[in-house]
């Protein structure tokens, strides 16, 4: 393991140091080869201590494309000797990209919350697994915005389902369970604060109402069902406004859950690509979008060399 | 459109050849502009009907590898000319990958219902825009199996929920509505007639449960979280058994309820990579996975073969 400065302040900087991360499933230890199928690694196969026992910082997001970009933008922020790596280590598949660089891993999962779902219980296996401690997780995501302008971004204090509970429903053999979706509040308070010293793009903190559809459960008027009306629409969306709901998107509630559940911190970070309120296609021009979905990796980059000790 | 002869018999002959797709948006043929965001295409930068008009079956699958493979392989299988078409016409975005063959569209659509579902609203729209007729779809998958043997391959006739109930429950506006998950009788038949006829592998016609995740909704006990016993799990796949639930995935029922609502025959085949009473893992060697990949698509093949005239 690399010696990683960890730059945290506060009263619970020795409980934070020792965080492992926290398997709930009392068979995992006796297992004696876990293969984590969809990332085409194994504990037999692959030494995970070695290969990922220094990481510190986990990034998600939906796009494979993306978070290969970021891997390479984030090996130039920290400065690191060499060519950015941007060997995906899940080559033996396509279901998910992996790349890692120093102490960040970034990961796509692809759309939606069993998508999310399956990688986060390999990727929680895969640092257990590996032995690591003190890790911060991250979604970058693209949502719709409720309310704000495009290229806004929101950092999500809690996930909520389309009834704008802070909940996820788990369906464990066939029975649903309910879990909470607060996020956690010091590494969204540390987040806002690095917006405010990059002063580049507007950023606030707000809910997250996390859907499991693009058309009819964000009440769009342009898929391939509609049942609604316009107006139904914009009451809809604007119950989700007064219910404190900033974005749309499609994984947060799970990702939430599942992290608070094994003890790591999590944060969800989206950039809005419309107002909601104004329509439901995306059209902005491709170098619109691609510099908005740039301001969540730029502020979690931030966020990151502040904890390396390496922010200017 | 190229003149597709339709080897179909039976007393629906002239309804079927005359089905449309049919999106059940009053909307859509009003807007002036349709950008089907995660294809990357859009009405008006793209003449869909020249590019699409003379589709007639479309397989889609989770994988984008796999989906390439299948474009390869019924190339060869058509005795088209030329080498296999392999550009991804979706290749501005790397949420799907499609690729067209004669008459025939593959595509992948990710994992769990929220990303099948976003490619449904978009393909359904993008059948509407091309004006196609006719068009029998097909998922193509892999799944876990219970009580059936690896290599076994699966023709859905219901997808069933995580309760066994074969409906499909969608959001939409923050309400709750539920769909029917039948598929088509008479392509499920044909598609077992086709087995029969190749005597390659086995296969049954059965329902498919169609989970949110791959590992506590599937009662598996190697995931990061796991609150059930061995006995527990067994018990929740037997009454799944009991119920008529040949094998477990996670696309089924949207793709079911969708595919219905918009008049599109529709088929699931997916092939068991392992037998859910007697592990969770799938330890078996690529190359016995890689064949087993290789059934449902053979299956689909010799079924597009006999449409078009072209069986041995």
């Amino acid at each position: 393991m690399g010696p990683i400065l960890l730059n945290c302040t506060g009263s619970d900087h020795q409980e934070y140091i020792k965080q492992q991360v926290q398997v709930k499933n009392p068979y995992l230890d006796t297992m004696e080869e876990d293969i984590l199928y969809h990332f085409s690694l194994s504990t037999k196969t692959h030494n995970l201590p070695e290969m990922f026992g220094d990481i510190k910082f986990v990034c998600v997001g939906g796009s494979a494309n993306r978070m290969k970009s970021f891997a390479q933008f984030i090996h130039q922020e920290l400065k690191l000797p060499g060519h950015p790596e941007v060997r995906d280590i899940c080559e033996g598949t396509d279901r998910y990209c992996m790349y890692k660089v120093g102490p960040v891993l970034s990961i796509s999962h692809g759309m939606g919350v069993p998508s999310i779902s399956i990688m986060l219980h390999e990727l929680i296996k895969l640092l257990h697994h590996a032995q690591c401690r003190d890790v911060v997780l991250f979604r970058l995501g693209t949502s719709g915005g409720v309310g704000l302008a495009p290229g806004t971004v929101v950092i999500t204090d809690k996930a909520v389902d389309y009834s704008f509970r802070p909940q996820f429903e788990q369906v464990v053999l066939g029975k649903v369970i309910t879990r909470s979706t607060e996020l956690d509040e010091g590494v969204a308070s540390e987040l806002l604060q690095c917006s405010s010293e990059l002063q580049n793009f507007p950023t606030v903190i707000g809910k997250t109402m996390c859907t499991h559809d693009f058309y009819e459960g964000q009440g769009r008027l342009d898929g391939a069902l509609c049942s609604f009306s316009h107006e139904e629409k914009l009451e809809y969306l604007r119950k989700a406004y007064e219910a404190g709901v900033r974005n749309i998107e499609m994984e947060s509630t799970v990702f939430a859950a599942m992290s608070r559940v094994c003890g790591l911190r999590a944060a969800v970070i989206c950039v809005v690509l419309l107002n909601r309120f104004e329509g439901d296609q995306i059209t902005s021009p491709h170098d619109v979008l691609v510099e908005y979905q740039q301001r969540p990796q730029v502020l979690v980059s931030h966020f990151i060399k502040k904890r390396l000790g390496l922010a200017a």
